[in-house]
């Protein structure tokens, strides 16, 4: 099992994670997403799914039309871990690649 | 622009649509799709997305592992029209479909 990051851990982690940050009264971590389009946000969402779905560690997330908003905690370990952080810079990766050439 | 329904049409359509209700406080409908997995339930989301785009119309979703909450309303109109019914039936049909032969 993964374990639970520390306070001290968990921010320092959000340092390093750009446009994340912590969720008031609950151990989890935040970051909403705003693209072009629903093309892209949803294009944003598919590319997250796989990476998700193989690592078997989901988000939970809302999308409105181009915004997607995300929450990340591990519920086996009642706060933030590991995976959450390499999940978390992931989705910042896929975010800040633009398809196309 | 389409026409925001009346309340009393309202209350006929979702007469009509199996599962989904109003939200309170709010000219919306909402339902909770619940599916086996993350695959059955993203599998879900991309064929509705798909219908989104098409129709220039798209859900506020949440998704949270086998669970997918909708909400419909046309802000345009300021309430729920015919585009949030026929999106609503276009979901209710593709939950309905199980994938494979």
């Amino acid at each position: 099992m993964v374990e639970r990051l520390s306070d001290e851990a968990r921010s320092r982690a959000l340092k390093e994670l750009p446009g994340w940050s912590p969720v008031a009264g609950r151990e989890a971590i935040t970051r909403t997403f705003t693209f072009r389009d629903f093309n892209e946000a949803f294009g944003f969402m598919t590319r997250v799914a796989l990476v998700a779905e193989k690592s078997d560690h989901h988000p939970e997330w809302r999308n409105v039309y181009r915004t997607v908003e995300v929450v990340l905690a591990t519920h086996d370990a009642g706060g933030v871990t590991e995976r959450d952080i390499r999940l978390a810079e992931a989705m910042n990766t896929i975010a800040g690649q633009r398809g196309g050439i």
